[in-house]
């Protein structure tokens, strides 16, 4: 059953990413100003900072510390860049645990040419090496899936089904973050989320739209509503397998990143409760 | 098991619009002396000729006509849209017959906005419609999966198992046309083409190469070799499943259709027993 509208700001997150160009305290002030109660912070705009102090300066602003992205991308090629990347994930949560963020996303990787089977495997074998990592700094992980067209660089987790899965191997502090953007397509992801929720794997949703034409892979996602994603149809599917996070806004656009932010922001606002 | 090397052209097919700049004589003359054995014609070369004397001119040439591309795209906003969708479907039976094709493909549609359920609802109504003059034309129907990333306004049917459950829906003259360029990232796919063979529903297998980066949605294809799908083991299934046709290379590439086409059409034979 569709979710019915949301009524207040109480839930909406922002990735820091959606608002590319902005630094972490523009984004800290224009979010916290706009009734934003969540941000979602990309590693990028925490490179120079103190990383502690730029938690408690999101904190006292008022904005709730939903998630660091990201970590992931196992697979390689070779032993040594398998080690590398476990080496950087350790130090995502340590970042996370810094920062104060509960989980850090997971986009899990792909190496072209490397077969799907194997860079699955070694995704499975990534997260089961810094899980007594995440055990130690208290943060979770969650496994996002990515859309197939996604497989050949940067996951070889493509569906909810798959996510479910491979954090059902472990235990609660391994779960999926499920995107709109990413599943909207799947004929099994209304009965992948119940599944999904029921596991208690449910850690996050995500929230863009799919544009007609989409004239880049990577960087031509929508704000909710420019596109066809029913996204009070999944969220009403989100919420019935128990998921009570936030709504988080995460949009990868070089057409939305070129405007001026400020107004940009108001439109999420917008968009938020006309069509999440 | 993947596939033992290709040693010969005795199944290579082309699909006309993989060498898009040249007519339909043209493809006929430089397929024929480049030993190519098959050709998926594309309707858009049939246009202004008589059908059956093309047929009867490509069958003299010594290509063995493999398919008409292509039918589908049934689901519509309104009524009128849907009768629109099914008339032309009949039209293309005719054409199919009148050309000595054996089966058309179906790229089932979609319409952005409409519901997936509605539209893939709309796909098994359109081909139950059109189910009775495929059977009076003596032509099959081969539902293509196509990549999720078609979605919004190509195809509802996004994997091998949708495809085969539909076809399932119906009499050995409904099956499904496989496409490596679609499917590979699919985790069920080896399963899943176990299953559509076993039902006897594998009634086609084209190929072509996923690109990194891949900078079109529709238009970048690679030809098999420049990019990451695992086609010998692909076509391992396919052959393992009771598939015994053709290998139809079908590319849509901006960067290929501008090149010199006697030139690439010698790479596609080289493509072909190198990595196919």
């Amino acid at each position: 059953m569709p979710a019915a509208p949301l009524t207040d700001y109480s839930r909406l997150c922002i990735h820091t990413i959606t608002t590319k160009p902005w630094s972490l305290e523009q984004a800290c002030d224009y979010y916290a100003r706009a009734g934003v109660t969540g941000i979602t912070v990309w590693r990028d705009t925490l490179e120079g900072r103190d990383i502690a102090a730029a938690g408690r300066r999101l904190t006292e602003a008022g904005l709730e510390i939903v998630s660091l992205a990201r970590g992931g991308f196992f697979p390689a090629a070779d032993g040594a860049g398998r080690q590398k990347a476990l080496d950087d994930n350790r130090r995502c949560l340590d970042e996370a645990a810094a920062l104060g963020a509960p989980h850090v996303v997971l986009v899990c990787g792909a190496v072209p040419g490397l077969p799907l089977a194997e860079a699955r495997q070694q995704i499975t074998d990534g997260i089961a090496a810094i899980l007594p990592h995440a055990h130690a700094t208290g943060v979770k992980l969650a496994i996002e899936p990515l859309h197939p067209m996604f497989a050949d660089n940067r996951s070889a987790i493509n569906t909810l089904k798959q996510a479910t899965d491979v954090a059902s191997k472990f235990d609660d502090f391994v779960g999926v973050a499920l995107d709109t953007y990413h599943t909207w397509w799947d004929d099994q992801l209304e009965t992948e989320i119940a599944r999904c929720g029921k596991l208690g794997k449910l850690f996050a949703f995500h929230v863009s739209d799919w544009r007609t034409p989409t004239v880049d892979l990577l960087n031509d996602r929508g704000l909710m509503g420019e596109g066809c994603i029913p996204f009070r149809q999944i969220r009403g599917c989100v919420e019935a397998a128990g998921f009570r996070g936030f709504n988080e806004v995460e949009i990868f656009s070089n057409r939305l990143w070129a405007g001026d932010q400020a107004a940009y922001l108001l439109k999420i606002r917008e968009a938020y409760l006309a069509h999440v």
